[in-house]
């Protein structure tokens, strides 16, 4: 046995600073331990007090008669660290810490959060600033959470992991009153030890948990965090998570556009897709979505069948999957006259869906009837009952009823109870039919069930990182910001193809560099300092040999005029016409780094259509990746010959994508910062070409 | 008193076809007007039984002692015309027909339906289908949901219409769990005389009614929809509507591009938002948004005081609230001031927002106190009171807490309620502090009472409708669908700018126009048979007066290779340059007739970024309505000087949306269909130019 699994299957605890006062926060935990029926030793610590509730507590840690598994730490911040040292000096396999006034309350709380830490040495801690844990498959409540004055949980097969306390109790007694069933509960608070990653890998191994839910603020570790999650994935069980902190995602400033477009919140999304956690984006669907899929069943496809013995309500559960993407269409032919011959009567509408089977909900045997036959029914991938009012007055025959049909199919049954009636939903939900109160919440948990047959298992791909190239002129110019043409040198190094030019540094040289190219080119300003070109009057298009040294004359003036900068020198560019612009870039963050693709364009740019994707750690993209990044901008079709336009390079974006992701994992964190802005991506056949960029390398000798 | 007062608040009431079981649905009326207190008199009648529960029991209506207020018939489709011709025969105010069987079940429904409404002459009838009314203000339960086997429901200010009987129940029983009040709840269901509109109307003179709640599955009359809708909103009532049928919106083909955009669940935005409705989006959002209005309070600003004992919920609160664009900053010095002044102990956290007053949920005083401080505070315009575990165990202490000091304000205060505790929300909610269980509903909650506050109140107003215009070619043209020429002259007719154009015959004719435009020209292919004129090379741009008698044999060979038609006209047509390219259209529906405005350019038509706006009934859109479709494009910036862009000639737009809705208004259904796409709005001061569009007017002579 683990330290996890002695911190959640205990046979003997420790309550230090427990009270004889079961009403007090610090007299729960006993309290609760007794009312759920723990069945191991129970030691409360508390020098004031001779017995509790008939049990005996003990002056000290020391005194206890065997080394307790784990340690509830019921007193203050101030002391807290003292119990958890004498714990850790007697053996015991982990210490729940509960006290807040750790680093959330300033410097402190930071002094004594490293004290805390220090004092716990190679013990397991839980905390601090837990509310604790709940082993519902065992029935030990490790938690001083007011939730467990409830006299029963139903105990099921969802482990949740939380990094909210008071989230814990919520959902505890939500889930309870429901009739949805918990393995353990965890919350895990601030981490200082114990923490999303550790519980995932334990829940993981957890034979009582098929499904894991997970209440996020912030995931500390992002790589242990992607294996564990993996792990869980690949023993068949799908991962919810609920992720708060979205609305501040605009609150991180960033230099780049790209770092502007890429909030953080949008790293999350990244990282859960690309490790096969389903995301859950109303409070409700953290226990919704797990409700659904612990009920073990396979979505196959799309097409729902809705039985009801109430239009209304059917059609509310029709309409929302209907905008969700679900079908649901008539029955066929074969299934349509089965159900007829159920149903005695003229009025049930039996050829539409909603399925209208009159009296159902009065009827168990024509409601069996109907589900089999519909569960049976090649048209259809899953049966969604509505419970109407005519369902209230006998709860166990509609819940039986229903349950029934279970072994006959796998295919997922769900009900909507569609007045207020939680005793049926609760049954419904106890007897394995996972049961809803909101029409939406038909359609997220069929999502959910969608999703799951179609989440990641494995670590990605990547492709390794590349032998510094020989950066020349990059190398001359050194770290901090680049000027374009350097940026766009670095970008050439790593294998993306850039637009021609010259730097020049006067008219006369302009003249000869615009004769070579052959055509009308491109005029701009060139500067590691002038990061904003045309809005300082630094870029001409579309200038033709003849007007190319007045052109620079005007742009020398207008840009010293706008910035006090006299320029010095001035790139001339070849004019790339006809292709479809994107944005290339990268965002870091705690999470890692992430490459950013995104439509160019101002309408596109209006409705910041970027993807991000996290690269493997220390790799770049592969193609399949960098493919579906493209596929996944709203803008795609702009790429693939959308109103006769001509189709574009697609592989050729792929593979800019993959180099430039590449050259990021390459560099490591001596890229500060890199974006390419725009690509035009030409043609088919034809190459992608990246016209302009900036790029910021770290000062290394001022770096550590 | 009109008939539907005496519907609703009727003397007495005859039960025709009542069942002396009140466990059948024919026994249920006459059992809940008994359970729930009807004061006045029943009058069962059914020829088989001699009396129902002690109350004598009549063969006939022709029998009745006195002509009773309402008649709630409780026959079959088959006989239930029968029933209402005698009650209309006696004078009956109204009758209430619950079978189903009619228009819904197909041709020998709809036969049974006008019989039914034969039947009733002038007497009012609510259904058939319906479940029925309950009047709760005076306990006068007309219906036979289950739902009313509950034995109290709260009476309140919340009056309900629901075109669906089914609906009704939920709605009930779902407010009465809550402790959410409610006036008068109505299910019109078929309508084929009272319906919503009616009802609306009742409800905006009704003093027990402060909000309205519609669950609307059609609209069947818009007009006096609106008027009803506009009394309401005049007497300070707002309205909250949930709709169906959502995501059948892309179920209607229409020729034209624009009538593929705007599907009618759309038009049904343009309605609700031009007579100041609420739209609900969720199911939940139907009772949480009229709860949160009925406390009657004013949002003035969007800056919200969360006040938290229970860290987690705080945040879930404020993360959904920062997601709607809702503020919730931290204290200023002196409400911060105040707090710390409130609180002992040193961990709170009452610089920040959520506002973390420690144990407060057990402190009623310290709760009184915070809630009081934040309230008088000019930093906010809202309270939102999270209830935690803590404040299970003494839900009247918390629940009296808050109560106090709504006298102290009118601003509002909400409470989330983050673990299961029904009583406790309930408790709130009759205590006048709306209480929510998701965090997602108290945004939905506080958005209403902000959108309340700037509502339409009045009839919107139009500009007339136009003499018609001499239309010269297009009246000799005639009628169908027009070609580009005579399209283009019917806009230019009401005032629209077009492009310069010439039509020619060969390309010699071509030469001279193009020479006499003085530059290069677009040639396009003229007939109102081909309507793709790209996709079949029938249009070429930015033609030299050299090249296009070429191009036009080419063009000439190219159509008719992919058409089979000859061309034997073209337009020769100014090149227009530099604009931002919007689309004008039009969509008509049961609804009305709408405009259609739209961004062009490929990347915001794969965003559809369009907006709807209604005509008033028989005119055009005033400049105010035209300017504020422009505003509500996400692309509106393209046309404000966006990235450094020219400003666009918004005036000038602002008048060809007026110009186009009064050439609608004014043709009404003589006009099937016109899209101007597209218009090319100029830089400031250069107007807009109509560059190509589609008009089918109606075959005068085919149509009746």
């Amino acid at each position: 046995m683990n330290a996890i699994q002695r911190l959640v299957t205990p046979r003997s605890v420790a309550v230090i600073g427990a009270s004889a006062d079961p009403a007090k926060t610090a007299g729960r935990p006993v309290s609760y331990l007794r009312k759920h029926g723990f069945r191991g030793a129970i030691y409360p610590v508390n020098p004031k007090v001779d017995s509790i509730d008939g049990l005996r507590c003990y002056p000290d840690i020391a005194s206890l008669p065997e080394v307790p598994d784990v340690g509830i730490v019921l007193l203050g911040a101030e002391r807290a660290h003292l119990a958890v040292r004498e714990l850790a000096a007697r053996g015991a396999g982990a210490a729940i810490v509960l006290a807040s006034g750790y680093t959330e309350t300033g410097a402190e709380g930071a002094r004594r959060q490293a004290e805390l830490i220090e004092a716990a040495g190679s013990m397991r801690l839980l905390g601090p600033n837990t509310i604790g844990l709940v082993n519902l498959t065992d029935n030990i409540p490790l938690s001083a959470s007011g939730a467990l004055e409830m006299d029963r949980f139903p105990a099921g097969s969802i482990g949740v992991v939380s990094q909210s306390g008071g989230i814990l109790g919520a959902l505890l007694s939500r889930a309870a009153a429901r009739g949805i069933g918990l393995s353990k509960l965890i919350s895990t608070s601030n981490e200082v030890d114990l923490d999303l990653a550790d519980f995932i890998d334990y829940l993981a191994d957890d034979e009582a948990t098929c499904v894991i839910a997970l209440y996020v603020e912030s995931v500390r570790n992002p790589e242990t965090f992607r294996r564990a999650a993996l792990k869980a994935m690949r023993a068949g069980k799908p991962i919810v998570a609920f992720k708060i902190g979205r609305s501040e995602s605009g609150a991180r400033a960033a230099v780049s556009h790209t770092g502007a477009l890429a909030g953080a919140d949008r790293m999350y999304d990244a990282l859960f897709e690309q490790v096969g956690v389903i995301r859950a984006q109303n409070f409700s669907d953290l226990l919704d979505m797990p409700a659904a899929l612990a009920a073990g069943r396979k979505l196959r496809g799309k097409r729902i069948a809705i039985l009801t013995s109430t239009g209304g309500a059917g059609t509310l559960v029709s309409d929302s999957l209907g905008m969700a993407g679900f079908e649901t269409p008539a029955p066929d032919e074969d299934t349509a006259a089965k159900l007829r011959a159920l149903q005695k009567g003229d009025h049930a509408a039996l050829d539409r869906n909603p399925i209208d089977v009159t009296l159902a909900g009065l009827q168990p045997d024509l409601l069996r009837g109907a589900i089999r036959i519909l569960l049976d029914s090649p048209g259809y991938d899953a049966v969604s009952v509505i419970v109407g009012s005519s369902g209230l007055a006998m709860p166990d025959l509609m819940a039986n009823a229903i349950r029934d049909c279970l072994p006959d199919s796998d295919k997922p049954v769900i009900a909507f109870v569609s007045p207020h009636a939680p005793e049926v939903a609760s049954l419904l939900n106890r007897r394995g039919v996972p049961a809803f109160t909101a029409p939406e919440a038909c359609t997220v948990a069929l999502d959910a069930m969608w999703r799951a047959g179609r989440t990641a298992t494995q670590a990605e791909e990547g492709t390794p990182v590349l032998p510094l190239p020989d950066l020349g002129m990059v190398g001359a110019v050194g770290t901090g910001s680049l000027d374009e043409a350097a940026a766009k040198a670095l970008f050439a190094g790593f294998g993306i193809p850039v637009a021609k030019e010259v730097i020049v540094a006067n008219g006369e040289q302009a003249l000869a560099a615009a004769r070579a190219f052959g055509g009308n080119v491109v005029l701009k300003v060139l500067s590691a300092e002038i990061t904003h070109k045309s809005d300082v009057g630094g870029v001409a298009v579309n200038v033709s040999p003849e007007e190319v040294a007045g052109r620079l004359a005007t742009m020398a003036a207008a840009v010293r005029s706008a910035t006090g900068i006299a320029p010095e020198r001035y790139l001339v560019q070849e004019m790339v016409k006809g292709g479809v612009e994107v944005i290339l870039g990268m965002h870091r963050d705690e999470l890692g780094t992430a490459i950013l693709l995104g439509m160019g364009g101002v309408a596109a740019e209006l409705f910041s259509d970027t993807t991000l994707r996290l690269l493997p750690p220390g790799q770049g993209l592969t193609r399949q990746a960098a493919f579906e990044m493209i596929q996944r901008l709203k803008t795609a079709p702009l790429l693939q010959g959308y109103r006769g336009r001509p189709v574009a390079d697609i592989d050729a974006l792929v593979d800019a994508i993959v180099a430039f992701s590449r050259m990021v994992a390459t560099l490591g964190d001596k890229l500060v910062e890199a974006e390419i802005n725009p690509v035009f991506v030409l043609p088919q056949g034809q190459g992608v070409v990246a016209v302009d960029g900036v790029a910021v390398l770290a000062d290394g000798g001022r770096q550590q």
